[in-house]
């Protein structure tokens, strides 16, 4: 293994949106800089970092001076393109590795690696053509979920076929691209797990939280989600088995589905390489957040405490949810958390508050 | 009372040391910017801002371009001179008032400043030559402290005096500058309490801390402090005092000797008008931090929940100690801050660790 990168060392973060802001934010706890690159001007990690590049995720030239410049590059988005990863792997160590993007950038890719590994995953099967949309509809059955193999987030491209007649509005509603179908699995709640393994193998975990969706985003992350000590372990299980398989570096995190109430059985939902949403609840209910650990992570640091010190939910603030910060400010226990984003659009992640309870 | 600074407003900070690096984070939790004003092109504070200013606290021309690209002024240490002060109140608010910092910035104007408000203090005189030093002795005796009315910190520019033998060399260890003669008080503990008001006159106070000093610098700081509540409240009571004088807004630690062990009897020993060390720990054991709190204040926001979710050991890390991170980063329940200083000079404040404990 490397050495650990010394504080005063420097972060390469590709993607300026909220995660970069909070990873630049727990870097410069650290004693480290932030170097971000962004394709937008205005993005809300430059408030936060030592240093800036603009460019696109194309721009060969730029990459390399980025990647130049810097001691380790990462991500904050998962749709990087390949390319880019490439690029800077030329000048600067990359993680988490290329390969758990690949992975968790196509649909179709994620079920398969996932079904190779043993762990659960709702049953499914490619859909390239109207043909094929047809088998899979009769081997799954209704109702099931068709989603574009790429680019899919916030539950955007992806749509319900509750019989044989939404077949060709479903294949029109995703544009007609290289899709997956999906078996519509009933289940108990979603709880997700944010999981942190260093350079040398070690492994962390932070509590699962149970989440709660609205409009295919996350609006509620809770702590303890009320699955129990064997679905814990059940989804660390899970989690260390495809960090394992990725040569993990970095926080990841596991989506997943809890049938019954009993018995933890769970089902992987999907994976996202990077710190998530469903973890912002460790900025202010861990001594070491996501945040912070990925960054120790891949800068080859010991791993932080992810003990939780209290209980605590997490509601997402969407559009213009967040133009309520002066009460929200006001609440006791509360931590407000702004992404400095100018404009309050419909859907836009804006911020987030973390009620703190204390540890049942 | 102005209305609040919105999300995406910019508060502008003379000063980039380590509290100028934690106040700019805090801000950026809020949506809020931060334009860092310093004398020193390398500030820790420079690596977590949106904008920087590089220039003299004498820089007249410069003062007044910063203080009118931003929406709200501030200082994170209290030797900012007067005039410095004056010019960014032409063109923007400045918090906390300048009385603050002409009280703070002169040892004797301090004391007299709290014996007019029945604030119980050290014994003290004025000390301008030999004669007013021989004078001071036989009124206050020995031990005593001679302090230079200005610019002390961390235990410089002070120096104890046994017997008279001592007057001449200690008139000469200070430079022979205007002076105060303190009595040396017997206390039981050192605490202090960081108290936040707004600019609507509401006031919020953490719980106090116990503090050790080594070699006149804070060594660490604990919470809850074992002075019991009575000597809280009187705590609260000086605080809100010394505050309400001064129509303050911001941050203000009032630091205290507390004599005897029963009844709480406190002695002022000295005000910063700013976020403090010995208010550290707040950054990991409450929901909302001093310096959040103090640019809430500032920014005429709500003012944030002081409560504390865990007991806290602050320590600080000073000079080489700070080289021994990697062990303070495998800590379990421990928060390290390192703040990207390049240099670990004897004496220099490098970072400190929060370990953090359930509440008792």
């Amino acid at each position: 293994m490397r050495e650990a990168l010394p504080p005063g060392s420097t972060i390469g973060i590709l993607g300026g949106g909220q995660l970069g802001r909070m990873l630049a934010v727990a870097a410069s706890r650290l004693g480290l800089k932030a170097h971000i690159y962004s394709d937008e001007p205005g993005c809300p990690a430059f408030d936060v970092c030592a240093a800036r590049a603009v460019a696109g995720y194309d721009d060969e030239e730029a990459l390399l001076r980025f990647a130049g410049a810097v001691d380790v590059v990462t991500c904050e988005f998962e749709n990087v393109p390949a390319k880019a990863l490439e690029t800077a792997g030329r000048e600067a160590s990359v993680y988490p590795p290329a390969r758990a993007f690949a992975v968790a950038q196509d649909r179709l890719e994620e079920k398969e690696f996932l079904r190779r590994l043993g762990i659960p995953v709702a049953p499914f099967a490619a859909v390239g053509s109207r043909d094929e949309l047809d088998i899979a509809l009769k081997g799954i059955g209704f109702p099931a979920l068709l989603k574009t193999r790429r680019f899919g987030y916030d539950g955007k491209g992806q749509v319900v076929i509750r019989s044989e007649k939404d077949a060709d509005a479903a294949l029109a509603a995703i544009g007609n691209v290289p899709a997956i179908l999906e078996g519509m699995l009933l289940f108990e709640r979603e709880i997700s797990i944010i999981a942190v393994r260093g350079r040398d193998g070690a492994m962390r975990y932070y509590d699962p939280s149970e989440n709660v969706h609205q409009d295919g985003i996350l609006a509620v992350s809770k702590v303890p989600a009320p699955s129990g000590a064997a679905c814990t372990y059940a989804a660390r299980e899970i989690a260390a088995k495809i960090a394992g398989a990725l040569d993990y570096v970095g926080v990841l995190c596991v989506e997943l589905f809890q049938q019954g109430d009993g018995e933890p059985s769970l089902v992987v939902n999907e994976i996202a390489p990077r710190v998530h949403n469903s973890g912002h609840w460790t900025l202010d209910a861990c001594a070491v957040s996501q945040f912070e650990n990925h960054i120790r992570a891949i800068a080859g640091w010991p791993l932080g405490d992810p003990a939780r010190h209290s209980d605590a939910v997490m509601t997402n603030l969407i559009g213009a949810e967040a133009n309520r910060w002066p009460e929200f400010a006001a609440a006791p226990d509360t931590c407000l958390h702004l992404y400095g984003k100018a404009e309050a659009r419909p859907g836009r992640k804006m911020g987030h508050l973390t009620r703190l309870h204390p540890k049942t």
